[in-house]
């Protein structure tokens, strides 16, 4: 099931984007000028396959999971704080409430495994693989079979969300100590060293980043993930809502959707994606450069350049509803602004 | 007159901008975790004097003049093309109207001095100091009282567009060769020489780049602009779009509302402003940094740090139109999120 998603991802439409970059240059504007903007609704174009594509529904998805990696005191916030959090999104006082409103985005909730009974409510999608992962430091953060099994619920998800209409996802997260696990997915993927990539997540103390640290470096050690094996990290040092995560990515990119990458937990799902279908990196948009210490340095390794740098670090797909908002004012250049013939403009002499 | 609106200009009010930070402090997210966001919504709550400042009513105003000193050779676009995008402007084909649109402002398009007669139009605010400026090689662009009227025009308008509702400001500009006469303003000010300031602007070859840092020393050699009077370099190096601009800046500054400033030639305006009214400085937001060679060393010049940096070159406001957005979204985050005691969150352990 999987790999049936995996080889429906196809390469970016090369014709689509050499009429979207044609149409950029005879628009009433210097060739260029409109710089990311441009190089945006072209990469839009290849994801679509169309030449001048339209971006009105728009969806964040926001996971939510908890880590046992939190009993070794990684985090500045108790765990509880995830499934207030969770609430806090489905009542509308967020961030990413905000921001989505702001946007003209809809957000959907999801529970991949946070560590209490969620109640019922109409916004919220429950997908709990478990109440929490395993302590990484211990062993393995999840099993093989509930990591693919977490990833094909965000492919499900996803692709719910199409069938009501869909033209470009944007990735959020929520979990206490999720910074964790994604700085060991960075760490498991790069080679770099964690304590090059681990960061203060919500602000801890440097006697926190040093624990923080010293778990990531405990949980490579025992778990040996397998640098070429996208599923082998996951289950290792990874989370629910970061498997969630990489399902969504895999599934948009299936019906070719662009997908507006977050911060540093999407980045880390990202990387996964990636390492289990290489062809997904041409659907990726990476919204902006977290303040999280590691953050560029998974960026450059997915090959992305972040549109935006505004200091964030938050998550819950905050910085990706403001990538949003980029996105579909680059498609809305390249359709509604007037070519120089349309304007009787001259062009350059 | 000037002198009269000068004086008005007060200091951002403190205790608004105290009473923001402390409520930035108990909203659901980590402290700071919005950065630049919440940093804006602190500046934009001195400036209004509002502890929760709203921003609902959007302008962006642009104008737009000629210039004697494309004479020289220094545009890659013939001088027709600023009366064409004004039309452009008017029939909402240009950039500027998607993204105006896209961010849910008005738009207030001037002709402060294009070198063509205008025809009236509904949209189109006539102000026409001169059919474009003198060539600045040969002399001063303007004369220093055609300045001071070029800036009280743009008091009037921005003062009009108050009476209409309004909560911020984006600037843009359009005149063909108008970055020649933006970086000889920068080099009046910096005292940098101008080949480190001046840019392709619209896309000059390396000959047109030589005859445009050409023309800006030669300019400022024939003229020698006084640099602790913004007036003299205004009318000697400056334009009528430009001046106007500056009258915006501090019309808006006297009445208390935030300028998001766009790029390269509404700097040079910011830059007037401020050596007219140091005051000025903390009403003014950089929306973006350009991709025009000086842009930078101008913004630094200023004290201020740019939002962001997509590689856009085109002026007109399109950086402020995005950066408005950013704005809202920052004002929004202040009201409308909710606090750790009223959603029952805990707050750091």
């Amino acid at each position: 099931m999987l790999k049936e998603i995996v080889a429906k991802i196809q390469p970016l439409d090369e014709a689509a984007m050499a009429a979207a970059k044609a149409r950029q240059d005879i628009l009433t504007k210097p060739a260029g000028s409109l710089g990311r903007l441009e190089e945006l609704s072209i990469q839009i174009a290849g994801v679509t396959g169309q030449a001048i594509p339209a971006i009105n529904d728009k969806v964040i998805i926001t996971m939510a999971g908890d880590h046992g990696v939190v009993a070794e005191g990684v985090s500045a916030f108790p765990q509880e704080v995830t499934p207030q959090m969770v609430l806090n999104f489905l009542y509308g006082g967020a961030a990413i409430n905000v921001l989505s409103k702001q946007v003209g985005a809809r957000i959907s909730v999801v529970d991949m495994g946070v560590a209490a009974d969620m109640e019922p409510h109409p916004l919220l999608v429950i997908k709990k693989i478990a109440k929490g992962t395993a302590n990484m430091t211990q062993g393995p953060a999840m099993s093989r079979e509930d990591a693919e099994k977490a990833i094909l619920a965000g492919v499900e998800i996803v692709e719910a969300e199409i069938e009501k209409g869909l033209d470009i996802i944007g990735t959020g997260d929520m979990g206490i100590g999720n910074t964790t696990p994604s700085a060991a997915i960075a760490a498991a993927l790069t080679g770099i060293a964690p304590a090059k990539l681990a960061g203060r997540g919500t602000g801890v103390d440097d006697e926190g980043l040093k624990r923080k640290i010293d778990a990531i470096e405990r949980a490579l050690k025992a778990n040996k993930p397998d640098p070429d094996d996208g599923l082998d990290i996951l289950a290792k040092v990874g989370g629910f809502e970061i498997a969630g995560l990489v399902g969504v990515i895999l599934g948009a990119a299936a019906h070719r959707k662009p997908v507006m990458v977050d911060g540093f937990i999407s980045t880390a799902a990202a990387m996964i994606a990636v390492t289990i279908a290489p062809t997904v990196k041409g659907y990726l948009i990476s919204a902006h450069r977290s303040q999280e210490y590691g953050h560029m340095q998974m960026i450059e390794w997915l090959g992305l350049k972040p549109l935006v740098d505004l200091d964030f670090r938050l998550g819950e797909g905050t910085g990706a509803a403001l990538g949003i908002s980029f996105a579909e004012a680059a498609c809305k250049i390249l359709a509604e602004m007037a070519t120089f013939a349309e304007a009787g403009v001259s062009d350059k002499e």
